[in-house]
């Protein structure tokens, strides 16, 4: 592997919102850099900790085995503040002092904008890795922390399954992802869900209640006895879950219960794939300072490492699952049936 | 053992909210009837399908794995009609003309009243079962449901606090319990929560929003960095935790964060409690017949199966566990401290 | 979309050992054959069904919430019989007596050469679909089960390494695989594994017991206190972890316990990727034989639907991930570091 | 509440096998200790470290999140050589010099023996707390660690129980205990398997593999097809489950699959009622302090807390619950019907 620089010791932080699988890349950038004979120092609480100096060294016995844990050792939060050329200048100040060569940021979109922001005042490498659950990076097939988020749906999707088939019963469940439909659309179409209100298809074609209901009762119709389990991502509904199920119960006199997810979307083991992906990315990462990549964001498309430059990864979209749409509003839908009359 | 009459057929039925471990209670039924060459009539949809006759014969291979799941394989629902007499007398009817010698009711407190109710008007037995995950009927340390209940809500606040840690956050996690606070309690104590809001401690003594920022405030303050979570009981803040989450955050600028629960604490595998309880219960219930017992509620105390009066399962109550108050508000609570100046 | 014949009946049926997500593709199968409504007839126990004539009509409502359950609604079977000619034509006219126009085979390699196999007697069309745990299949990047069961493995790994790390120990945990190490390469760079003994690393460099005692004890220098736990592929140690546990105790006074998950891999919710993977190939299957393809395996493929010749899929192998192994053994490896002497 | 004597410092160790739900108890000490203004020191992987004097202050904010998680935060260890007196007065040497008042030892009856040594050569308040997944100290109902490991083990059965039905076949789950058949039972009855071989029952009547085929076979006549899971308890058979599955598949051409869970029944999430438990009974272990208690274990009876003198603890027997050994033999027994010829 060529390298244009000798790369002595890298900083890194985690920012914005955590991501199940944020330990598993601190521990791939630390053991990649160890193995390449490179100090980590890790900035703690992200942004604010770059700003407040607060840091610590992070070696391979602090790493080892925080795969298993979501959250972030080295915490994280979001800071306003950091839009500021000000703070950007005072951070470049506060990684020069420290001899730093390369910033690693893991975060979602806007603390990649941070990260962008910072090259803008500093001379060192600066690499962003995908933390976040939402999935709603380009540049990369799934963001670290989607597999787990995307786990606990469907689970919890299972559970509403179980009781709303006892009392064949309306359930909403409503789930993260910030304004992308990937956690939405992944789990009800792994817990069979009737129905999903995601923020690509309320864009384009935006769901009635009057026509929720009639799909209600049609799907009833159809199958006779039964259950009906709808996903509906956050964002999508004024007063979400809650409200939706309220104005179902009252309006429309159809008994319907809420489940509001939450955060619960973020923690707890993280799944093999966001393990995996994490211990790639950082180890791609590192690879990427060694080779004198700047100002990208560290990806995974079709089982290969690559990288994007840093503005691509909010500027551009990573479309829905076009035949998984398609299998949930036709192929599987009900009250959909392809004629046969005709022969094709 | 004796036996006062002749039994040949019993009825079983699963009515109101359901319940983690209501399928391993049928199995329990099911098998034990089977073992003493007793017929088992299940009635579908709780009172409404005894109502309708709607009605199977259930055998061994009907129930043998149903262990494993939550939910009911005879479905369940709520039935306001049955506390009519007209209802009730139609039940005896419909119970009579299937040469039915007894019934047993899996259910909360709604649905043993109802078994109570027909007891007026029916001269078969009549046994009921402790089915609900509030754990608020008397006669039984615990019902069956609970367990799992307390399982999946600690499970939530286990992952909530992971995410918390990681940005020092404020959360509010809404359980269910009806009017009793015991998922409420137990799921604090297991999860190492903050604080609690149950429905024994807001009667005595209310809980503020000052005293509660209060003690967030004071809690941190102690500590240094970390998270609180809390755990709100349902019905126990109007509008539940989002709207607490939004006061919080509104009001005394504490960003909050809000999780509903919901009826996930219903679903999944039931925990090996509430099968064992179910499987006990089950078999109870079926010899209780066979001793000629009428009009009571089967249930375990102190590792016994016991059975107590049908009315005291809901005119009685049993209260919350009073040392895990007490660790939980006292020796936990890193704002009150023993005062160790005078030697004791 | 093209038809080259009218499809009106298409059989099923899921042979060799289950996969966890056979549920979800033989309700794939069934909801998108309704779409285009086709009959589906689905054979019990696998091709021994097929011999026997030991069918049933599945339709929708049987398979609705299948999704979550492993194992399989229509049994499984080996049938060792199948190879033989007169086999496959008796298979033959069974399914031109039901008047079927094609059969969908879901299961590993054994079970596509059974599909291959009838095919060389049977008229009607031919598709398979990759239903192992194994991941053993070319043709797709995985197999339906391949996911749930790295996921099992790699929970059981993190509960290995609680105790592991209480007691400072070294531990062995046997998983399945057949002859690939996909499971076991998978699982141990999610769970962090010290080692793992693979079956393609076998066969090119095998491990001696003095070469893994040594890593061993340089692994714990190096380290400090510290556990070890390595992933055993099954078939790839004689007496398989057991064994090896006991040599390493008895031979080199390394106190070792073995685990061997055995069967739990195969059981339990599917993860997600499988229920989806199996969702979108069993609506590929229906659809592939709409096209009027025949003899090939429906696989996914970089995110994409594709098929291949059923020979294809036992002829030719996909190879380990290189850059998961490259981690694992050279840049994970505390062993092995960079030399950063010269610079590059 | 009186108090002897004035406490100001107290040690504690976790020693032996490790638990889940030791951490939890490490956690309410610590929190309770200093409820009363109590310093805590911890000695580091047992009796080991008491005699090595290798130890830690442990603090609130040391132990605050610990509950989550099995193992223990100060390493465990079977020390052999504490059974010299030289040992225990090395060791009360130590715990002189460090001011110490009392010890707290957490484990189960090799570390409760070792304690009650410490205690011939030691001034010192000596107090036990059970931490043993097997369950097998008399004088608490439960131990710490117990219900955890019995959920994995039915978590395991669960999903063997999947794949067992899709194949029709024969399984084998060893589990843990030692020598007490607690788990076995537990879990037998949690997962409604056929058969449990437990060292209580073999020592009264010891299970033959011709008797055990033969029940097979009886249960496979009785219910058609179907499958046959038993818990084999370990040490109950020579060679574990991998060699009675061999034996059943070689000698009786019953296809059987052998599963060896080991470890992972003391890793992973700790269950509710372990840390409950380890929270009550380490609250109570301080105030039995306090109160003057010497040589003894604090335990949960009938859900009140107790102590015994911790001789009692390992020299007499819980026995195992009767009516679940009914139950699973007898009433739930396909093999067994009453007669019910007679009216009784």
């Amino acid at each position: 592997m060529s390298v244009s620089k000798k790369i002595q010791r890298i900083a890194v932080l985690t920012s914005g919102g955590d991501a199940p699988g944020m330990n598993a890349a601190l521990r791939a950038v630390v053991l990649a850099a160890d193995h390449y004979n490179i100090e980590v120092i890790a900035f703690r609480h992200g942004y604010q900790g770059l700003l407040d100096n607060e840091h610590v060294v992070l070696e391979p016995k602090d790493v080892l085995h925080v795969l298993q844990y979501s959250g972030t050792i080295i915490k994280s939060a979001r800071c306003k503040l950091f839009k500021e050329d000000a703070a950007a200048i005072t951070a470049a100040q506060n990684l020069d002092a420290l001899s730093i060569d390369a910033l690693i940021v893991i975060g979602g979109d806007g603390s990649l904008r941070g990260a962008d922001h910072l090259a803008n005042h500093w001379s060192g490498q600066v690499i962003g890795m995908p933390g976040t659950i939402d999935n709603d990076l380009y540049g990369t097939d799934t963001t670290i922390g989607y597999a787990t988020a995307v786990n606990i749906a469907m689970d919890a999707l299972d559970k509403i399954r179980d009781t709303a088939d006892a009392m064949d019963r309306v359930f909403i469940v409503e789930v993260m992802g910030r304004y992308a439909g990937f956690i939405g659309l992944r789990s009800a179409m792994a817990a069979g869900a009737e129905r999903m209100i995601l923020p690509e298809l309320q864009k384009d074609k935006p769901l009635t209640v009057s026509a929720l209901v009639k799909h209600i009762h049609r799907v009833k119709e159809i199958r006779g006895e039964g259950s009906y389990v709808m996903v509906l991502s956050e964002h999508q509904w004024p007063g979400g879950a809650v409200a939706l199920a309220e104005q179902l119960d009252a309006e429309y006199d159809l008994p319907c219960r809420p489940c509001l997810l939450g955060h619960i979307q973020r923690g707890g083991p993280p799944a093999p794939a966001d393990r995996i992906l994490a211990s790639e990315l950082g180890v791609h990462a590192v690879e990427l300072i060694l080779r004198g990549a700047h100002r990208v964001m560290a990806g995974m498309r079709a089982n290969q490492c690559v990288e994007v430059p840093l503005n691509e990864s909010w500027e551009k979209k990573n479309p829905l699952t076009e035949n998984l749409l398609r299998i949930q509003h036709e192929i599987f839908n009900p009250v959909k049936k392809k004629q046969r009359n005709k022969s094709e």
